[in-house]
């Protein structure tokens, strides 16, 4: 069997794996405060992307950002009983303000600098947020508030895993009011369709969009959409979720505005967010038994030159070589920008070097040496695809753009072809439970349902949820049937599966 | 006297004018939380602006952005003794995960969930990226590390006010390890000088770039260099700083590393920051008793054009003109990028508009009616100098750029002659008692000192500090003299002020 670069493979132990990739290709490590990661300089370099490429399409669809307090007095989360229900639990509460020498050398919280009302870190924004826009709307002209906010929240998870599930993590929120239901729906279908293109044409990862069964659905939303995409493993990971509040925020949080008759009216709110949980997903989605694989969109760099030579004289023509190389790729474009080349001359073993930039999923390897030098080539890798091979200069330079754009397209029918490969239509119960039964490979499944206890304790019995009713199924879109687990008439399939 | 838009003007009442300019360029407002402020949409794209300055030139020098954990152990914060001293005093301080219901109809920490130990949430991040940097550092191999980290912190102040002192604020934070002493200075140094590069170059805000005498440095630092500008009220404010923490932080926390030569040593390390208090320091430059005024550099939009018109007719072909003229004006660049220009056709009275703009500070105003359609051209204001006037089309579409280049020169040098006029030398102490007497305008002092008791005596009765000991001085320049404060012999001036 050949040797991979990560160990264990999928096959063998695919959390594990998952946790190896994540060491391998230099994206994270566990800090010192339980549950909370560091996200070292690739990782933040991949997640800089995504906040690149998605802040340009939300002002693209007319929003701003601004930036509101981490903490949210406690009694604003006593306001909105089903949203305290599910956010107030695990946080992370404040409750002094000073620290105090303890006596025996070390410090302790000042019992004289104890809050008067103890101080929440956000969990998400939507009460102070809530409160602030009741101030900003008054009139109908003040509507829309089109809004988002990068920042970080806290939730004190008991089981935590880099990127998937953290205790502190990176997101954004995104906080919209306006004057009618119809364009508030509007709104939260919109930032839906937003995530799920930037998801495929930029991540590589195909989405399933589609609106959450009751039971899943946000603490206090009327209803709440997302993105599933499917990992390697066949269970789902929601990528992103847009949520229609009703006028439940406006309600508890009194925004209110004078509407054009002169009423005084309510206001109707969404929100909507992804995290660095799709660095998670990206992982999943691309990543194999040799590392990670960056989409060419979010790459933080596209091509890496590695020189190799054994004398220093060598060293001086193959690094000119290299720079020359490296500064005449820069003048080409890929997505409206130059290609970004990354030249490693660091002084270390050329086996060590080459693995690294595979473990981190570069798309373009070139590796210069004296022969390449005097016969004006380049041995060129692709991440992924066919086997390395020797270049003219020449045609690599010209040929870069369409190389990436290739690559970008690859990783996207192939993650689609792993999803459709995995996704099943399924009219009986026993066959429900055939698929989802312990030691099979699980996938995602069409079928018909009643939102009910029923549904739930069969679900929760397979391990199995439902993740979505998709807007636009990708099968079974065959009309009315009959609920699995109860038999009634049932209008739409909903897609089950394991999920993280 | 002329009516201002903002009242009271910065000769009535400056804390209260800078707290209005605030407001009136919808910059930022208080939350509901104490001392943390809501930055509204305009204010965050400044900052955005700095964001953008900023990064650019720190991944230019080799910086590389990572994310740490927003909390710390109390533990790490007891082992670096004068840096708890400093730091570890007024802080949010986490001691619960979990809320519970109160019996009350209300929510409290829950009990059973107490930390067994609390957790700060981030000051600085010097010991929890130092714990970190422990385990990167093995090898001089590993050296330097060059990290910055885009992030929020929270300080608990008793007097805060926006932008300028507030419990959370926005910042970033530098941080970087180096196998000697020479090496760590030198980008102390650097990042100073980039710090200086931008605040003049980009804020038109013109700064002292010096070092901190002793007992103005960061807590555990060895030298601690800053920035200074000078606010329009004569008063300093240090605008960002650049710390050499000598081996101090990597004894604390074990960064140690193998020497070339084969020898465990331990490592020297820098930290470097600049906040959301610069957006202060840019109101305080530049804003005037119309409100702010934006370097074009930093504007969000360089030029606003503003419809008037009385019917629908006229609505339509001046719109349609304005359309037009903003494709055009998109076409010209300005700083290597287009031309930002925003067209407000928002149905609200025409005054109300204009005025808006100038309190948010936009460079270039552009007022069409039905006229300047007709006869092809265009009302001008920009927001400082000559007066508005009518001009032609074609004129103004090709001359923005240079109008937008001559504002921010004008600007920087507007701020500079104000700095330079309230700049003294001065070598008496009568003289520097009369100058800081109640009542005087107050300004910047260069002066001969000693660092200890005495200077800080005095400079505590007169309510001054000393702001730093310029690298290159702008004044009194002259050799040795004789400190003020106890006649001891002197080698370098210090600059002497009131500050924020």
């Amino acid at each position: 069997m050949a040797k991979t670069a990560v160990s264990p493979t999928r096959a063998e132990n695919y959390p594990e794996w998952y946790q190896q990739v994540v060491k391998a290709a230099d994206l994270a490590e566990n800090s010192d405060v339980r549950g909370c990661m560091v996200i070292k300089p690739w990782g933040y370099a991949i997640w800089e992307g995504i906040q690149r490429g998605l802040d340009t399409r939300f002002k693209e669809t007319g929003h701003e950002n601004a930036y509101f307090p981490l903490f949210i007095p406690m009694s604003f989360l006593e306001k909105e009983a089903e949203h305290v229900e599910g956010f107030a639990k695990e946080c992370a509460v404040v409750t002094h303000h000073r620290l105090e020498p303890d006596g025996k050398g070390g410090l302790q919280p000042a019992p004289s600098a104890k809050l008067e009302e103890p101080l929440i870190v956000r969990p998400t924004s939507e009460t102070i947020i809530g409160a602030t826009f009741a101030r900003w709307v008054q009139s109908y002209r003040d509507l829309p508030i089109l809004i988002n906010q990068w920042a970080n929240v806290v939730r004190w998870e008991l089981r935590t895993r880099m990127f998937l599930r953290t205790t502190e993590f990176l997101w954004q929120e995104g906080h919209t009011v306006h004057a009618t239901s119809d364009e508030a729906v509007e709104e939260t279908r919109k930032m839906l369709d937003v995530y799920a293109e930037f998801a495929e044409n930029v991540m590589a990862m195909p989405v399933i969009k589609g609106e959450k069964t009751a039971g899943e659905r946000f603490p206090g939303a009327v209803a709440t959409y997302s993105i599933e995409a499917m990992m390697q493993d066949r269970k789902a990971l929601q990528a992103g979720t847009s949520h229609f509040l009703g006028q439940n925020f406006a309600k508890a949080q009194e925004i209110k505005f004078q509407s054009q008759a002169g009423e005084l009216e309510f206001a109707w709110t969404t929100s909507w967010g992804v995290s660095t949980r799709l660095v998670g997903g990206l992982i999943m989605s691309h990543a194999d038994d040799d590392g990670l694989v960056c989409p060419p969109r979010l790459a933080p760099a596209h091509v890496v030159i590695l020189p190799i030579y054994k004398s220093d004289e060598e060293r001086a023509t193959v690094l000119a070589y290299c720079e020359s190389l490296k500064a005449e790729l820069a003048t080409q474009s890929y997505e409206g920008e130059a290609i970004r080349v990354k030249l490693d001359d660091r002084d270390i073993r050329g086996g060590d070097k080459k693995w690294q930039w595979v473990k981190r999923g570069v798309p373009i390897r070139v590796e210069i040496g004296p022969r390449d030098v005097a016969g004006g080539g380049a041995f060129v890798g692709t991440r992924i695809g066919e086997k390395p091979q020797g270049m003219d200069r020449a045609k690599l330079v010209a040929e870069a753009p369409a190389m990436l754009a290739q690559l970008q397209q690859q990783m996207f029918d192939r993650a689609k072809q792993a999803r459709d490969d995995a996704s099943v239509v399924i009219d009986s119960l026993a066959e429900f439970e055939a698929f989802f039964a312990d030691g099979q490979p699980g996938g995602l499944v069409y079928a018909h349902f009643t939102d009910g206890p029923d549904m739930e304790a069969k679900c929760k019995e397979l391990k199995v949820t439902p993740r979505c009713i998709p807007l636009e199924p990708l099968l079974g879109d065959d009309g009315p049937g009959k609920c699995l687990f109860t038999g009634a008439k049932s209008e739409r399939r909903a897609v089950f599966a394991r999920a993280y």
